[in-house]
């Protein structure tokens, strides 16, 4: 009865999983099996702690198809940079889709949620933004902004990118770091709104929970994703922006009533009908319709989903095989 | 950043954690600390796959003045027996109540489960059976049933046991092991009435999903304590058994409503009121009343929660230390 199971640390899997196309398309995937209604994915378990200021969130999801599903752990710890601590950690769970058993304990602290999270936005911004995009514009400083500029840059190349943070040091960090990086030119600005209206895709990354973008900077040929709100406290974009969009898609719309921001456009009654807000994997696997021309204004509100994590996860296990990476354990 | 985690197999936890006074003792006190409400228990995830014939159920519970928190992953896949494998497996995990990082990983295959399932047995027998038991009834033959009778047997010496099973060849087989692991005399039966009958303490240990004990069975100076139910199709007990009892307690209300014995009593409207049911907590606590005399009939129906694997986790870290058990892992 006793099996093997690989257990794979963060730095194993910082050498062994990267963000790239392998890595988008798998998303991809993930998001066109979530249209077909065969996943189950229940909704997630949060567990609030105000007693240490803190939140664990649990998610889940199985596709078929695929061998294995995950269960993610994320802790939130919000009193640990006092501590010289992350906030947020965490660990993978793999499990055979045929017998249960564990395959795979990945010990990232965060780092597939990161990965799984980037290429979502990569996903949105191939099927959703123009198809030429000369600036993509990031609101934020963090992991988020640098990985989902990478991810957007990998399905629209762009010439250049703008990027804004309320902490201007940061911002002009991510500038040095990133042109460094994509060989493009990298901007700090301190102007979010002109900053939006240079841009034809705008990625807001920001933990923010009051908007920080009115429905007055929208133009024509814009794209917006905002994958900032994953929590019933937060807010990136005023619910103005989602009632004027051409074309509005939610990762998971159950979810994203509850997380992401059309929380906020159904509590202001900004939205009330949602018959015409669509979900990414029905995009993707061609059953609505995304864009319909250069002009529209889209918007695609990301909350993150379990199929993400079965789908990285699933991904990763093939990687770290390959790689020779990690400990096992006979159990 | 880099912390070290723990890892345990099965095998390196049977040899650390035992089913002994201590671990009855700390889910006894786990329970106590589920009615001062102070602990955050959220309502269990639970994921259906009946494509593969199988359901995945994740339990959790932050516990104030525990040092960590365990989140428990339970993969039921009931086509495994067929390749030779256990239906049941799974893992626990131990996170740091102050900084939400990963402190342990048990690798359990569901043997910390089995214990602290068998020890709310144990603190169910404590508080609500009568002071002297000289026969202990157990209906089932599986895991549990040998576990429930050695915990029911720590806290309630009794002459003898008496064992009943729909496959009379395991009934026979768990007499004789449990005649040698506790020393008194085992008896399997085929009559389940009478072992009622004869019992002052009973545990139901079966996957059953219908009734296997009618009211008729009830005598005063009884206590049964129904274990075997956690899902919305089990049914131990017949709902007249629920209405006829003195003293009726969950572990917690409103997860046996939906998965417990109190779930068919409901169902039925054989019971509506629930204003005097309790929860083990309360009576362990000394906040309501438990039994009240030697002839009161009581009954305790149990569905398992996230504060006994809490308890349990947090437990085990210290006896796995100081076993020097496990395999430590940077990450």
């Amino acid at each position: 009865m006793a099996h093997e199971i690989r257990l794979v640390n963060e730095a194993d899997l910082r050498r062994a999983v990267h963000l790239d196309l392998e890595v988008i398309d798998c998303i991809e995937k993930a998001f066109a099996k979530l249209a077909t209604g065969t996943v189950v994915m229940p909704p997630v378990l949060s567990m609030a702690l105000p007693e240490v200021n803190a939140e664990v969130d649990v998610k889940t999801a199985y596709v078929p198809g695929l061998d294995g599903f995950a269960i993610k752990v994320s802790p939130g710890f919000f009193n640990n940079p006092a501590l010289g601590l992350s906030s947020l950690n965490g660990l993978m769970v793999l499990f055979s889709a045929q017998t249960g058993l564990v395959q795979a304990v990945y010990l990232d602290n965060g780092y597939l949620t990161d990965i799984r999270t980037a290429a979502a936005g990569a996903v949105a911004a191939r099927h959703l933004a123009p198809a030429v995009v000369s600036t993509i514009g990031i609101l934020g400083t963090g992991v988020q902004a640098r990985l989902q500029l990478i991810a957007a840059a990998k399905v629209r190349p762009a010439e250049r990118a703008l990027v804004w943070g309320r902490d201007r040091d940061k911002a002009r960090a991510l500038a040095k770091d990133m042109t460094a990086a994509l060989g493009i030119d990298v901007v700090a600005t301190e102007d979010r709104q002109q900053l939006v209206a240079d841009s034809q895709l705008v990625v807001t990354t920001t933990p923010a929970k009051e908007a920080i973008l009115g429905a007055d900077c929208l133009h024509p040929g814009l794209h917006i994703t905002a994958m900032g709100s994953d929590q019933e406290d937060k807010n990136e974009l005023a619910p103005e922006i989602l009632a004027k969009a051409d074309v509005l898609v939610c990762d998971r719309i159950s979810q994203c009533e509850k997380l992401g921001e059309l929380r906020s456009a159904l509590a202001t009654r900004t939205l009330q009908d949602l018959s015409h807000v669509r979900e990414l994997g029905e995009i993707v696997s061609g059953k609505a319709q995304g864009r319909t021309g250069d002009a529209d204004i889209t918007v695609c509100d990301l909350t993150g989903t379990g199929v993400q994590d079965t789908a990285i996860a699933t991904l990763s296990l093939g990687k770290v095989k390959k790689a020779n990476a990690g400990t096992m354990l006979v159990s």
